[in-house]
């Protein structure tokens, strides 16, 4: 816990509306698996920038909308009140605030189901917390992508939730060979808009805020972020992936969230665990390219799922290398373990 | 326990016949969690009437054969006597029975298929059920659903399973917004029909059928039977799904099992768990939706997928709920936990 | 143990050499289930002979690398030495080595993502083990399975990835009839050609050295794939599946091992069990085609995953079986149940 957060956490002990924000904020501040709500403050600055410059400020007012209904959910049915303040329960709210409008047309039946949608978060994080705790891994953001794929699918049955940006859904098809043609500067662009699509945003500017937020909670958390996200880079351009794709940071983001995950968040680091990371970080970039696949006769987005699956994979052996658990762990909704 | 019941109870007592009779009228009966053998019969009759009316007579008997021989092979399995007789390993192999024959033509081939299927479902039962009892849930009708969609899919390699009526794979395409029209008796009709499309079946008569069976066994059963449908049509006629399938109980079926499961079996009816299922139910009809369109490209039916991927959500997190565990999971498969 | 390896396993205690290469030996052993190192021997025998025919010698050598990459992986990782010496993280490591270069071409890209495979099928095995040995089931080819599937569509986003002979993605379509015209050797070829595909192997001579292999470890294991292979293409031609497909065997490698794993690996042989076996056999020669058609779209091989789902299901509900728990499970990974 960071020293400068004292004050602010007494102030939040004795006031309950102090509280509630206090989670909210650690609430976003959990996408990136940081328990501080100053993170969380400064990843909501972060994509309300974004999303204001794409011409969507609508984006980050669902987003938060979302968070706070993603909470009070939790609080509605009487959940665990250290998992609450940890924010444990708003980080997939938050992202299916932002997910939701980003590929759908904010209609008021959008909202609905947007609503629904936040709610059911809460409701999912806690099933597949109680699911996944027997082996004593996190839920992750999997509440997240399984919630907005079923929201999004459903938007092809339904007429009202005309469809903004996604799809069509299509079969994968053999990407073409085509030279790489990336400078220094483009090559870091990508880099840092791999740490925004985190957020779904895609914002050089929103991903520098990111990396600052991730330093005031963990300097290790902010290295293997960026590390993660220039392994993807470095790796999707040996491998050939689309150029436009690698710079609007669509093979970073996953790898950031493994590497974090890995490196930095349920492993001390050091250099196995370095090695450990790297070997799991790279394997989110190919599983990236095979989720973007797989989905493609579908129409919806992968989101974080090449994360959830790799770190889950990577997370599991953890009696092999004598792993030193950490907080989101020991003190998240896998509490009874 | 039904008072009515208990001259036929003794009477199974010291019967096997009886016994084996009573143990698969109660297989039908768990198709919406009722552990009934008069809510069974009624079901095979409303099962029975549909089937003729709509010309196929082959769909309620391939029905009841699957039934028996579901419960047949989970004898052969030395499956516990408990859960035998109260027909927990006779509802997949119904739905199974009445499934195949509705979207494969009946030929010699198909009703192979059909007894492997059915005496697969009753293994199905016992694994999924071995699966989910560590966390406490039933293996609900996802056992039914597995072994389908497999049986189904096969059909599109084999020659000798010709299709009825599924399909033809196509991608998911977004739906044209068009005005509904539906009058007040008209949506009375789709509401029951969403009751009768549980056992796959288009017809208004059965639906009433199946509704006063579920008020022989419980009327809770019967109000959240009908009220998951009511807001299951409601809700896709807000989002603006195709009015044919609404009108056809198709967004009704999986709402309705949920709402049953949810707010009449697995939790003491109160307000509080009425609001939950209330959400969880309008969840149901939007996963419908959602899996309407995942499924499009492999061209199978979503059976009670949605039912299932829900109520399992839902009754995850039961802690946080303070639960009354019923029946069904105390004294079903999962008994040893 | 047959008693002919205690001079070989003597020479293993005493030098690491010989016992690195038993390990990788047994590895290949036990992708038919079988912890012997003469039968992992042959294996490899028939997989270089059936490789070299085809013209492609390089799938022979990377199945080596992939296997000593993959045990390497699991030294690494510290894991536990009995299942390491076992081949347990051996079996998926050739899988991926033989599945990566069948279906791409290779390249220095290919051979890149290979071993990132071939290391992530151990992690992947310590993980699903980790998942499964809860319901006191094996993790089978399921790490193998997954890993390369990820490997496989990844290829569809990377130019540098260029496919050699899977897809092009399409729609499931119904098969059409056509008259099935097989002679009693055309028909003996087809079923030793489903041993031999259990390596993704075409090829005659090298079904016959791996029957041979089951048998220096097994009389029980080569009666149940030879029995396995025949109930799979004879079910096939009742059901009219593509006759070019039965008669390379494609419909018979899951078949084969769902046969050796629940006739003579995890259970112990009787009558009882040998109908059961055939049950799932069976089972599995229709799932084979239900999966042909659900992975069409996205354009990947099933490889064993009929095999995985079958075997899971009918091994869980072993407590009604009154099974024998065989090696593969008290030895396994499975260690600490």
């Amino acid at each position: 816990m960071a020293d400068y957060l004292a004050p602010w956490r007494q102030l939040s002990d004795r006031n309950g509306a102090i509280r509630f924000i206090d989670a909210n904020l650690r609430g976003a501040g959990q996408v990136m698996l940081q328990d501080n709500p100053l993170t969380g403050l400064l990843f909501i600055v972060g994509v309300a920038w974004g999303a204001s410059v794409a011409g969507r400020p609508q984006v980050a007012i669902s987003g938060i909308v979302a968070l706070v209904a993603a909470t009070l959910t939790a609080m509605a049915l009487n959940a665990d009140a250290t998992s609450l303040r940890q924010g444990t329960f708003g980080f997939n709210g938050i992202l299916v605030g932002i997910a939701v409008p980003t590929f759908l047309v904010p209609t008021p039946a959008m909202w609905l189901v947007l609503l629904i949608g936040a709610a059911v978060s809460t409701i999912a994080m806690q099933a597949i917390s109680h699911v996944t705790k027997l082996w004593g891994i996190p839920a992750l953001t999997f509440p997240f992508v399984l919630t907005t794929w079923l929201l999004l699918l459903s938007a092809y049955s339904f007429a009202r939730l005309p469809i903004a940006s996604m799809g069509p859904p299509a079969f994968p098809t053999a990407a073409a060979a085509a030279p790489m043609d990336f400078s220094a500067s483009s090559l870091l662009d990508a880099v840092i808009r791999g740490v925004s699509q985190v957020f779904l945003i895609d914002n050089t500017v929103a991903g520098t805020v990111f990396i600052i937020a991730l330093l005031v909670s963990s300097v290790w958390a902010a290295v293997f972020a960026v590390a993660g996200a220039t392994v993807a880079v470095v790796l999707a351009m040996v491998l050939g992936a689309s150029q436009a794709a690698v710079a609007a940071g669509l093979y970073g983001f996953s790898p950031v969230l493994t590497a974090i995950a890995l490196g930095a968040v349920f492993f001390k680091p050091s250099w196995r665990v370095a090695l450990f990371a790297l070997l799991g970080t790279a394997f989110a970039a190919i599983v990236q390219g095979a989720l973007d696949a797989a989905l493609a006769p579908i129409g919806i987005p992968t989101f974080t799922a090449a994360f959830v699956l790799v770190t889950w994979l990577f997370l599991l052996p953890r009696d092999n290398l004598q792993p030193h658990p950490h907080a989101p762990i020991k003190n998240g909704v896998v509490t009874d373990k």
